[in-house]
Parts: structure tokens; sequence; C-alpha cells
């Protein structure tokens, strides 16, 4: 960077939650001044930075203004207005990962058709416009339909089993997409700086609860064969070179029961698949995006032991001012570490915080973690 | 603790430096609510707590003001008005380190008194008020006269050769110590919670610089003999018992030459001599530290790979905006972990900064940290 940065550099981050908080915690040792857009007053972030600013991420006018003052901008949350950030960036205000890229990731159907362009393997898909072109897809039943835009932690995806199931269809732009009867969800998460440098961190897998539905623990690292784990890794260096971003790349990916790897989707940040890394591996991936937004060495993406990653979500049924019950228990196990994301209200299921699992041993991790998981509870 | 304190928790940090902010970055894990009390309007801390209050730590009244809303207060320096958290804590406020404790290490001879109570092995010592008790000290020349209060970094500390030097002694209250021939300085952090429970970090060794006649790295874990670690460790852990310290504290000690273990000073925080333990070890001495003053389980202390520390000092001959080169550099190490200040200005060996330098060969280590030295400067 061309700039003189420790101390000088302003830093915008679009997004104020988790994902940025747990930034700040690694800039700090950068000395970077840090402002943040959230449009939630209690955001994760809006007591850890230089300047928090209350606004919309989706209004033109707020994230220009915001940005307009700063050297370096980057997301931790991809739907942002890419026109204001598309101004900035020819206005001369850098962003991290650039505005094409993450006006691609916000449209799935875009994303879909990049893989194919580019000889990524991803599950066959049709874009659909309305619910009329449900009615002749290429796609056999039963198949999934996503939103093209917003959709989140499995927001914005359907299951339909037959053409009885249309009525209850998406009726907004959205892709329809084979089915993948898969072996393991798995990720790999990959950083390019804009010297072109790209390093991946080892494969992930997400152990599912066949009994709940939900995907409940992340392992780290992954025990597939070494050449599965190299395919992996290839497929999501090749994405982020094809891209040409700048930044960290989460790539989710799925396992076929024949062996096969298929790109499910991409976040262009921080992700929830890489937390692990801040305990288990020797470069946190928050320090690896910023590695690579400041133009820095990638740094060394080695496991160190094995790590086991629990979603801390409010408990079904409880509403309101967040209470943490079992912390102390918890924390009497060697190897744990807690990530409270300093949320004030708790609803169902929402992301307020994380716990690690570290082991030498990677069944006593897994055993640990579902220790972990019968103790703490977020209640109100 | 009683209190349900995920959230609702208001932490006092007297004092807003690096220590504060390492802390900081840490307890952001917690969810408390972080309120600090600084001299300096650009400390450190200033732009990461809920609350940032610049003002004496040494007037009463501000000290009291400061924390008589709060739940709970630490330190990371130990000069402040130790009256005034007297006065917290009989109306309810937890103080941790506890003030009487404070009020002890504050000066070194009630240190020294302490150890000899104690029967905790420290070098031969003898009080002194006034210039004139120098006539006629036990303590045979070449001996350290050190001042009993506000001494810290090398300041406060004269070495007297002969009777010739007494005019140029400290006239304050001090001590005079025995000089000791030691083989080696080390240092050993205990943590003690309010339970009673006790744990150490392993002992760590200071490698000192003949040439500059400084410490130059601080290196973990130390490879003298079992024994030997033991023993210091047993020491430390003597030390927080006896005080029934709540809190960190760095016990600080030379290693004779023919074996013995001498304790110098005691820090009740965390400290330099454990920075290294953010990357090197299980647990940092920040998370532990948290720990012992919420009253939870201490965590693992144990050691993950070699480490050493450097201080990275302002350049001699450079004052104003500091200004840092060779970070790019540095980081291009495997293994190398940059902490900055964000000290907005410089002076010849302010510390500005640390390096840790992580390797599973302690060899290796050791001619990184060497690699490192010579590339990253301060400068204005």
């Amino acid at each position: 960077m061309a700039k003189d940065f420790y101390g000088d550099l302003k830093l915008g981050i679009l997004g104020g939650g988790q994902l940025g908080r747990m930034m700040i915690q690694e800039a700090i040792n950068f000395n970077v001044n840090i402002h943040v857009l959230d449009p939630d007053k209690n955001a994760p972030c809006r007591l850890l930075c230089n300047k928090f600013e209350c606004g919309s991420l989706s209004d033109f006018d707020t994230v220009y203004n915001f940005g307009k003052d700063l050297d370096l901008i980057t997301i931790e949350i991809e739907k942002v207005n890419v026109d204001a950030l598309e101004k900035l960036e020819q206005e001369g205000v850098q962003v991290f990962p650039q505005s094409r890229v993450i006006r691609l990731i916000q449209d799935k159907g875009m994303q879909k058709q990049f893989f194919k362009q580019n000889d990524i393997p991803t599950s066959a898909f049709q874009l659909i416009s309305s619910k009329d072109n449900l009615q002749n897809t290429s796609i056999a039943y039963p198949f999934i339909q996503k939103l093209r835009k917003d959709g989140y932690d499995g927001k914005g995806v359907k299951r339909l089993n037959s053409p009885l199931d249309i009525p209850e269809a998406f009726a907004e732009p959205s892709i329809v997409e084979e089915l993948v009867d898969f072996e393991k969800e798995i990720a790999v998460i990959v950083a390019r700086n804009d010297k072109g440098d790209v390093k991946t961190f080892p494969m992930v897998e997400m152990e599912f609860n066949p009994v709940v539905n939900l995907v409940e623990f992340l392992i780290s690292p992954s025990t597939y064969s070494e050449e599965i784990q190299q395919k992996a890794e290839e497929i999501a260096k090749k994405i982020a070179c094809d891209l040409q971003i700048v930044g960290l790349l989460a790539v989710e990916m799925f396992l076929t029961k024949s062996g096969d790897i298929l790109v499910n989707e991409l976040a262009p940040r921080p992700h929830n698949s890489g937390h692990q890394t801040i305990e288990g591996n020797a470069v946190s991936q928050f320090a690896q995006h910023l590695r690579a937004i400041f133009n820095l060495p990638l740094g060394d993406t080695s496991t160190r032991q094995h790590a086991v990653m629990i979603n801390l979500l409010g408990e079904d049924g409880f509403e309101g001012l967040a209470k943490y019950e079992g912390v102390e228990e918890i924390l009497s196990i060697d190897g744990v570490y807690v990530h409270l994301y300093g949320k004030k209200y708790t609803k169902p299921f929402r992301k307020m915080g994380h716990i690690c699992i570290i082991n030498e041993n990677r069944e006593l991790a897994i055993t640990n973690a579902r220790k972990v998981q019968e103790i703490i509870k977020v209640k109100a």
C-alpha cells in the first residue's frame, strides 16, 4: 500500500456485527483508525471503533457519505449498496473486496453463471424470472429454489418436491438447482492480496445433526484424503484468481457420495466456517483478511490443533435481554474458548457467540464439543 | 461471581496503556462494559471502551469518582491511588488485585519485608530513609539502591560502587540490595482466583544483550532443568497464596550462578514478560487475568510452541509522530506476530509495540527474532 498506514489509515467496515467485531480485535494490532456503519444502534462493534455511524447499508447516499473520507473500505456483510462503492472506487477510495466482486456474489444467479463460464464444478441450475418459468424447467424434481438476492442462513431457500409445490414457490427472480445428494458439506477459505499472492486455509467439514436437521459442528482440519482436500483447495484458489478478488473468500462446497466436489456458494469476507482459525491455526481468518486488504504478505494458515466450532444460538422460546448459562462450567474444560458477540438481545436461533474447542486429539475435541453444547445456553 | 455478568458487568481499568489495550482485546469475548481512566487523552485504550475518562490515577477524588458506579476494578499499572480503592472496596466495589496487595507492591521496601516474613528467597537488603543511612549499611559494596516508590523500567535504580558514590545516591526513602551475580533473569506469571485456584505459566528467560546492556529477548519456555523450573513456579505460587491476591501476579526472579533462585520484584497485573502467551500458550496472560478477576476457572497455561518476544522501542534520536518501518518485511516470515500499541507519538526507547516470534524449533525462533530486530524500526 502506497500510504504509510500504521496509525493514519482510515479503514471503514460496512456492517458492525460479530464479523466486524472479530476483525477489529485483530485490527487493533495494526493501529488503524476504524469507522463502522451499521443500521443497528446496538451493533456489536459500536464501542470498539474510532467512529460508529448508525445508518442503512443499502442506501446509496449513506454508504457514499460514510466512505468518501476513508482510505480503505471493507465489508463484513455483502448486502451493501454496491453503486456507492463503485463511485467511491472511481474517486480513489480503495474498496476490498472490489465492488464488482460484491455485485457478482450478491446475486446467486450471477454466481452460478460465473462458475459455468469458468469451468468451476457446480450443480446443474436454471435461472428463473417468475413462477411461470417453474412449469418447464430442465431440472428434475425434487429440486432447490433459491432467491437470487438477499438469502442468508437458510432463508430464501425452498425445496420443491413436485409441480404441486409451485404455488408455494418464490415468485421473485431465483435459481433452481439440482438437489445434491452430498456426503458432506465442506468449506475452504482463501485469501488473495493485491500483489496476487493466494493462500488457502485447510479444508473444513460441517458435521450435520440429522435429528434437528442443522449443521451442528464445524470440524478442522478435515480427515478426508489428501487428494480431496487438495482438490477443494485448488478450486478455492482458482475462484479467487478468476475473480481477482482482494480480501478473503469463503467457498462453500458439497462433497458428493461419488467423491466429486461441487461449489455451492461464495462469501467475499470472513465467514462462520473460519472462526476456529482464531485458536486452531497459525493466523486467523481475520488477521489474514487484514493482511490481504492491506496488501501485506499472507500469513501461515497451517493447523495447530484439531478444532471444533459451535455456534452459540439463542435458545428457542426465549426473546429479550440475553442471559448466558453455563459459561463458567464450560471454561473448566481445557481447550474451550468462548467468544460472545456483545449482542444485547437474544431471539430464537440468533447467533449470539461461538465456542471453539481445541484438542490434540480429534475425537476428544468432538467429545468436549458435545459436552459444551449440552451445557451452554442463551436465554432471556 | 454472584452477579450475572455477561453484558451487564461494568469493569473499570485503571490505566489505558498497552496492557489495558491487550486486556480489552480479550475482554471483548466476555461482553463486559469497559471503563478506562488514564491521564493521557491519547492513551492506547481511548477508543476501545464503553467510556474513556481522562484523569489522574493518583488523585483520590478522580479514582473514587471513576470507580463508584462500577462493579469491578482492575489495574494495568500499580501507581494508582490506593486509598480511593480501599474506600471503594469498603463500599462494595470489587477491586482485584485488592487494594492492600497494590499498596504492598507499590513500595519496594514493603515487598522486601514481605519476602523476608514469608521465607521467600530474595537478596539481602536494608531499608534506607536518608542518605545518612548509606554511610553504614550492612550491605557490602558494590550494591544497588532502589527508590521504594515509583521506579519502573530501570528508573529509580542506581548502582553504588563505593562510598564515593553516595553524593550521587537517591535521597528519598529507598532500599539497598546486595548485588546479585546472576546467571539469568527469569520470570513466572501466576494467577489466582477468588476461589483460591492457583496456576502458573511456564517459567521464561530474559536474554541479555551485553553490548547495549539491556534485556533484548524474552524466551519461552525456559530450557533450564525441570527442577529449576519447578522451583521457580513453586515460589510464584507460594507468593500468590501468601498474598491471597486475586488476579495475575508477575514474579521476576534471578537465577544465580549457584543455581539458587532469588525473587527480585512483583507486578500484580499482566506483564511485559507474558506477552508471548498470546500466541505461545493455550490461554494468554490477558485471558487468564480476566478469568481470575471474574472468578472463573483458570485456563490451560501450557506452551504450544517456542516463543521469542521483542519489545518494539522508539528508535533513539527520533521523537514525534510515529512511523513504522519494516512491518511488511517481517510479516513475510512465518510465525511473526506484530502488536502495535496505538501510540501516536514516539520517543527514544518508548514501548511502541511488541513482536512475538513463534516456531516449533527454539533456535529458529531466536534466529528469526534476530532478523526481525534488524528490520523493524519506529522513527518519526
